[in-house]
């Protein structure tokens, strides 16, 4: 047995999320079909954490064991000949046997695209979040400084989740435009659950002056949900990367 | 009555090319149905030409009849919001009623999109065909350049075609690198049936080394579409511009 360490890709608009759910077509269910009809065996892939329904990656990190004697150089290219173009297997390297996708996680990096030009862009229309009136990016990177370093971010987390510790730490919050794209960059050493996407709902809302951005400080001590802003929708949110 | 002239954008990769069809979600289909929820007007909108099934539009332009007095400025944002979010009117411009999308056509622009990275980007599988060994590039682009000038284009067009003239201009023929995607881009007086898909299809295989720049000549004096190369997929055409 020998444990491989992948890097995926995918487009997530047409699955119910990375993790597999019954009765619902997820990129791990692809990607475990995939390998099954590859080597014959059964497996159950480990990833670095769930994406949910709609939302992308570009470097989600999994790892399997296999006893199969496919060479380490041609896993991805027969991987993703198996898979859907919708998901591509980037890389795969041979790692210790006690190496975690989860458990090995140090950092996370999502970005988000929102499309702001007064026409959206048909081309990012499954990958980024159309907002129509111009946001006020100044106003966005001042409320994002207050979010950098460790916090308790209970009022950025959905209030469906079942972890006790919500204490985060953000390295790096930015918001950057690219053309009509505006991409917040959102780096940390792990995140709760809706968590990035509350950020940019909040980040959102003081973009179009509906909030202050000197209100952060006071939504972060709340420890309430109810305090920040809107969750944005999932489409414009992307798992860029996992660092171990 | 007032004749407006739109310009449209869509991912073409579920529908089943502009042009209605009985029993098929098009483009056109899905245009004139939004105008007829607004207006209540049964109109046949005029395309500049069809795009095949699969192919996108950035610039795709028609023009329409309607006696609505729903105001020149809004009726973009109010199409739009009866659209499904693969199609997307960018702007909407009130003409003399002389004015046709397709006979008044001058230039027409498309742009092909092959993803030549070793693994494929993901964020491009609606929209560029994968060839995953590098092409050589200086030799696309001297095929091309035999391509480029007036031209009787029959070796280039599907055999399907009921078109008699097949001498077309082509006035740009260019291969692009940008980052792991090469651009081909092909400006013209007139396109024939598959004729920009024939086009990337034979330089692709020189760029493979399958043939020889030079046969270039050849094949457009043969009059033979089966002298030219493969017809290259759907997916990475797009309409860029029409010129009037």
């Amino acid at each position: 047995m020998r444990r491989l360490k992948c890097l995926v890709a995918y487009d997530g608009t047409d699955y119910s999320g990375f993790q597999v759910q019954p009765d619902q077509v997820t990129v791990q269910g692809e990607i475990e079909a995939a390998i099954k009809r590859i080597t014959g065996e059964t497996v159950q892939i480990v990833g670095s954490g769930r994406t949910d329904a709609g939302v992308h990656a570009r470097g989600q990190v999994f790892h399997f064991d296999t006893a199969s004697k496919v060479p380490l150089e041609k896993w991805a290219f027969i991987l993703n000949n198996q898979l859907p173009e919708a998901i591509v297997i980037r890389s795969v390297e041979q790692v210790e046997p006690t190496f975690h996708a989860r458990f090995d996680v140090k950092q996370k990096e999502y970005r988000y695209c929102i499309d702001n030009g007064p026409v959206p862009d048909v081309f990012f229309h499954r990958y980024a979040d159309h907002i129509r009136h111009p946001l006020d990016l100044e106003r966005m990177r001042r409320a994002a400084r207050y979010l950098v370093g460790e916090h308790d971010f209970t009022s950025f987390c959905s209030a469906k989740t079942f972890v006790e510790d919500k204490v985060r730490t953000i390295y790096r919050l930015e918001v950057e435009r690219d053309g009509q794209m505006i991409w917040v960059i959102c780096r940390g050493n792990g995140f709760l659950y809706n968590m990035v996407r509350i950020i940019v709902g909040t980040l959102v809302e003081v973009g179009q002056n509906k909030r202050d951005p000197d209100e952060i400080p006071e939504i972060l001590a709340a420890c309430d949900r109810e305090k920040a802003g809107k969750t944005a929708p999932a489409k414009g949110l992307t798992m860029w990367e996992v660092a171990y």
